[in-house]
């Protein structure tokens, strides 16, 4: 498997996801505007993955600084990755971190080439942890699913989306790995096609039987019986358990509770914001009008067309049948579950 | 307003759908054949402007026909209409009743010339009573509708999917023309892009406003209060009031009914399919993955994947608010109000 986002000497290497599947292309970053502006042309995306890039670009931002104005010169590179996309909260979480080493050294006088250093290996780390998180989640969220049947999903919750392996598509992976006979509904996410372009590449590549629909044939495979669990990736879960995710996710959870499907959420713990009482304070993204009126260039709809572009939904909690993370899987009540397992007590994996 | 659909001594006349809204050509089909393909093709859609086409289909084979065997001949000009397309009822519809009259005029020993001129003149009636239908259900259906506010519509039920003036849109035309301050919520509707490609372009035509979105937006719209009613059309509504209309209505209907919003069906009795008990029987076309993995002829997906392109979906007669006809409002228990309906008897129009 491809990686997703790595960091080298020269620079912070990321593969074109805007460019998948009909090329493979990588892209150097060889500073933090340039992350940044991958993040934010979705060169680079999934809350997980852009949480990576974020701790890579203050790194190498850090890295290309001089020593004049070091604290001003931290908070503009902090400043500019932050700017770069609202909803996914892995990013702010993924800054805060490397804030904290930088201060942390800082403050006991460390000179620039050590912070340098303890910065490049901090984003490292986030890298490899968030690999370690999708493997740990996979695991458990193997267990939720059938020993046979279609998982459904929506958008690219996979190794593309994540340091590695992935949330939703890292449960489809565990439980694939571990002898379940699964096959696999990715819807294709429009506008920005993720479902398509990426999760059918991802799961070609291993071997997973996959089948691509549009997102308004989900829930008339629902009805007709065809799909037995749903599993989704989150960009950013309240503390009641309310769940942001790509646009449709709402839908597709009201859909499955109308059908009686079990609809999961797979995220490491870095997606959770505790700071947030409900999903009605999560930011929605706005995107621009010609990601739905043009698809790779060419003009679908009339010109001039009014657009509504909002990147993320909000789903609320009753919908969510469980939360699954790489510390144990949340159910209803969620506020005490997620608190629990994001303050590292281990909760009680109900059956 | 183009017109949809028209008999010219030079043959059908049909703007064509597949290449609006970038070229506005029209294609002339010189026999029943072209008709036919045109129709497979996607050239004309809709349930009454297929109708319309099938009954002028009819005509052209029979003016084109010479007088050996016709019984035989006429036989094969319908059994090539009618396997075009499998899930609108009005296709089936339109032919039996040009078998009708070819009929009636066979038994009392008609000449071809007369038997030609007779299937002209009724294909033609089969278009302007189309039209009279769409304006009378519009009429009834502003009634249903907002003083102000959002309406969402799915695909394309407007002048282009019908003889002319729409049915959903139909509605929606009545009521802007009744004074009613509407602006309309359109879905893309993939994999086709009627909404996109046709509503939009018809609506701004009209200078009726008109918002675009991906179809994986509309539930999200609905939870936050973007969304007054929603109008769509159908292909084929069973004799309990079960709707077979375009693929994502039955996700509409599902978050409508969640999020308190009215949902109406729009259609004239030509439309619904008393045979059937309900819309379990109805058959839904699967069509070409390429309608998914490609978008005017540029691949998204991978190459070789698999694919699930079910054109159109079954909404339960649960969901439906309403169901709105050229004859009258249907309301449950819908077996009793679309039986009387659909036999000419007044139905008393509920508040």
């Amino acid at each position: 498997m491809v990686n997703t986002i790595e960091w080298t000497p020269e620079g912070v290497v990321m593969i074109d996801q805007t460019k998948l599947p009909s090329e493979e292309t990588f892209l150097v970053c060889r500073d933090y505007v340039e992350v940044a502006d991958a993040i934010r042309r979705m060169v680079i995306r999934g809350a997980p993955a852009i949480g990576c890039a974020a701790a890579m670009g203050v790194a190498i931002g850090v890295l290309k600084a001089d020593d004049s104005e070091l604290d001003t010169r931290f908070e503009e590179i902090c400043d500019t990755l932050a700017a770069t996309r609202p909803t996914a909260v892995n990013l702010f979480w993924a800054i805060d971190r490397m804030r904290g080493v930088y201060k942390s050294l800082r403050a006991r006088g460390a000179d620039l080439s050590e912070i340098r250093q303890a910065l490049v290996d901090e984003a490292c780390r986030v890298l490899e942890e968030d690999i370690d998180s999708n493997r740990a989640l996979g695991r458990y969220g193997a267990d939720l699913l059938p020993a046979s049947g279609t998982v459904m999903t929506h958008c690219n919750a996979g190794a593309l989306a994540t340091g590695g392996y992935g949330t939703a598509l890292g449960v489809i992976r565990a439980a694939v790995e571990a002898g379940n006979s699964l096959d696999v509904l990715a819807n294709e996410t429009r506008p920005f096609m993720q479902g398509s372009r990426l999760t059918v590449w991802e799961l070609q590549q291993d071997g997973i039987p996959v089948t691509l629909l549009t997102d308004n044939m989900a829930g008339h495979l629902m009805q007709r019986g065809r799909v037995q669990a749903i599993v989704v990736g989150a960009d950013r879960i309240a503390a009641n358990g309310d769940v942001a995710n790509k646009i449709g996710t709402y839908s597709l959870a009201v859909l499955a509770r109308e059908n009686e499907i079990p609809f999961y959420v797979a995220a490491p713990t870095t997606t959770v914001d505790l700071q947030l009482e409900s999903g009605a304070e999560i930011p929605i993204e706005e995107r621009s009008a010609d990601e739905v009126t043009q698809i790779r260039g060419h003009q679908i709809a009339p010109l001039a067309t009014q657009v509504c572009n909002p990147a993320f939904d909000v789903t609320p909690n009753r919908y969510v049948t469980a939360i699954i993370t790489e510390k144990g899987v949340a159910r209803a009540p969620y506020v005490a579950a997620l608190k629990a397992l994001c303050e590292g007590q281990s909760v009680a994996v109900e059956a």
